[in-house]
């Protein structure tokens, strides 16, 4: 393994010109303990999840923030899964992502799709300011949606930590070798299955 | 009515900064039809999603990619419902978005959420382009699915229309009403189930 230092930088391997908060955006696991993010600043990244669009503007993304050291942050550590276990607790926020499957008594079709879409746009003004986030599907909605009383047509989706790169210098071995793995895709083509 | 000159320009209306290409995305109807969208900016826009975050690096994000003018592009427009068919001609492509539901007869829980992600990771770089993006929800999945011949593990989710803002002096008089209508979201406060 190459010597990394300071903080690590993953741009993806495109030789497209995509904005920076695209191509720069990765999932950390090494997130700086002590670092707490601006309240201004959280409301920002919140607002670009607000904005995002949804079919006839149904809205229906939710979610539940939790500042480390809050009761709430405590209660989402416990129905994080495996690995996120060792990492997620540095985080300076952790969001709980829900899908409201039905809005007065008719089906969305198309909740998570666009909660997906919020979440992505929540993630994109993060990394424009300065912060990281990394999406965890490895939860169980079963202990949050009970921990924090959620509504049935309320289906937990993902969390997604935010928060501020770490100094390499300061995370465990391991840890370190899972942040250095290549960014990989599927080649374009293998993704349309079209092209005309 | 306002008179308004030049293309329409509908920013979000939030006090927080958000990028450009968030805070200026809005869904048009009125695309000028006479638009090409240069073929290496469609790659990087196909590139943005591509580079998009999925659950374990799945990548479950498939598209079909169809000009305007090609077979493809006509076909689609046959599964267009309601008021799209009035407007979506004259966009310069249009994608089909399709969530692979299943990989190696394991079921993805996060396909359409991430494929949500995808197409946002993709409108946002349309947008940054100068490009605009108007998603739709309105399709008939079943008459796409057959025309394609889609596996049942593909769902097609959505479609997006890509192109160039019309003058709104070519507008239909009807589509520019629609086009006028001031953008709207719940305040933060109800999308927010907890906030500690």
């Amino acid at each position: 393994m190459n010597v990394i230092t300071d903080t690590l930088n993953r741009s993806a391997d495109t030789d497209s010109t995509l904005i920076p908060a695209l191509a720069e955006r990765w999932s950390p696991r090494g997130f700086d303990a002590a670092a707490v993010i601006d309240e201004r600043l959280l409301t920002t990244v919140l607002e670009a999840a607000r904005w995002a669009p949804s079919a006839s503007n149904s809205q229906p993304s939710r979610f539940i923030v939790a500042r480390r050291g809050s009761d709430d942050f405590a209660t989402i550590e416990t129905g994080l899964m495996g690995f996120n276990r060792a990492w997620a607790s540095a985080a300076s926020v952790l969001i709980v992502n829900i899908a409201e499957l039905e809005t007065e008594g008719k089906e969305n079709r198309w909740a998570r799709y666009d909660l997906g879409q919020a979440v992505a746009h929540l993630s994109v003004q993060a990394q424009h300011e300065g912060l990281h986030s990394h999406q965890m599907g490895g939860i169980d909605t079963g202990v949050l949606s009970d921990a924090f009383g959620l509504a049935e047509n309320h289906a937990i989706v993902s969390v997604i930590a935010l928060g501020v790169l770490a100094d390499v210098a300061t995370l465990d071995p391991a840890l370190l070798e899972r942040e250095s793995a290549p960014r990989s895709r599927k080649p374009l083509s293998e993704l349309l299955i079209s092209n005309a």
